[in-house]
């Protein structure tokens, strides 16, 4: 009786932990959409909330790491159910990162508009947009324990590494021809990267949970 | 008798992660200072070295984040060997990031190199040096438990970053005046942003020292 009790708990903390984790990616998410939206349309009053509000996303980011060291030193996991533990350590690293690269992304977009725009932002809200889904997508794989969706996630990234490169080349010819734009196109340059590592750690989540799923490590393999 | 063996052979275990994740800073250290070198001399051997060989640290990650989990699952430490265990698993997430930047570094000297120098170096050469030290450091901090060297890297890198505006602002200089700089201009800076996130690792791993030794979480504090 007493252990169906501790191990009906424990499955409560461990959804209690989900639904933080859950909760982070959203704030994390909202901050990129919020950064690129004050680029897209040129909107000072949203740059300010982006560099101004990361409080709520720094409080949980230490509250998620708490209550994973209570979880393991309390209830002593095995198998699928430490692995989740230690993931969560990893994704709560991964999701704090993503909220410094809003930052990042928001300073960037900033200083871009003390100038006149460079170009029509087409390819830069779609990385924004392949970055956030991906972000989603992996935490969803997380909660759900759900190996075809992470899987899924791993094959986005190269798009946004195209993309990307599309991105500095087009600029690049931008700030060849007219040298008024290199100051501009280098923070857009910047935004493209702080996008494409927002991808890189909705990557590194879709490792973990395929990791804890099958206890099998895909990373540094060839085929991704 | 059966547990003392026990603890001993825990503590044995314990100093084997260590020396692992010391030898996994040791390589990524090195791969840092070899593509920097790559830069300075203009070794094209050299980047080729850096971006063939990086199975090794690849292997480690594996090995060290395994250890990790057989630890935890085997042991069921507690406290401060509770906490020493995942901060590892942190760490080796850090270094391997570190050996990634070496690989970033060395793509963007490949490409640099095709240009004539665009300047003396020496900032960035400095700032490598800063990184390498502060990388070492609080590796050193984690093997030793030792709180006041691990404060002491957080406090470098705000060098780091100075030096990374410095850079940015020199070259910007050199851009705008001669157009024909615009792209190794734009691979220094991205060397320069490399080394600064080597810089950011090196903080991670000196926080996860300090939480370790105090169980006090120092992120997300206004003073560093």
């Amino acid at each position: 009786m007493a252990t169906e009790r501790h191990v009906r708990h424990f499955q409560e903390e461990l959804d209690d932990l989900k639904a933080r984790l859950l909760e982070m990616g959203g704030l994390a998410e909202d901050r990129v959409r919020l950064a690129v939206r004050a680029l897209t349309d040129r909107d000072h009053a949203l740059v300010d909330r982006v560099l101004t509000n990361d409080a709520a996303i720094n409080q949980l980011h230490i509250e998620v790491d708490d209550r994973c060291f209570k979880l393991l030193a309390l209830h002593q996991p095995m198998a699928v159910d430490l692995r989740s533990i230690v993931s969560a350590v990893k994704i709560n690293t991964d999701l704090e990162r993503v909220g410094d690269l809003a930052v990042n992304i928001a300073e960037a977009v900033a200083r871009y508009l003390q100038h006149p725009p460079v170009k029509e932002l087409i390819d830069i809200p779609r990385m924004a947009s392949i970055a956030q889904d991906m972000l989603r997508d992996a935490l969803d794989a997380y909660v759900r324990r759900d190996m075809a969706l992470a899987q899924d996630v791993l094959h986005r990234d190269d798009e946004l590494d195209l993309l990307k490169t599309l991105v500095f080349r087009e600029l690049l010819g931008h700030m060849l021809r007219d040298p008024g734009t290199i100051e501009p196109s280098l923070d857009l340059i910047l935004v493209s990267r702080h996008l494409e590592r927002i991808g890189d750690h909705a990557t590194n989540i879709a490792e973990d949970v395929i990791f804890m799923v099958s206890a099998k490590d895909v990373r540094h393999q060839p085929e991704h």
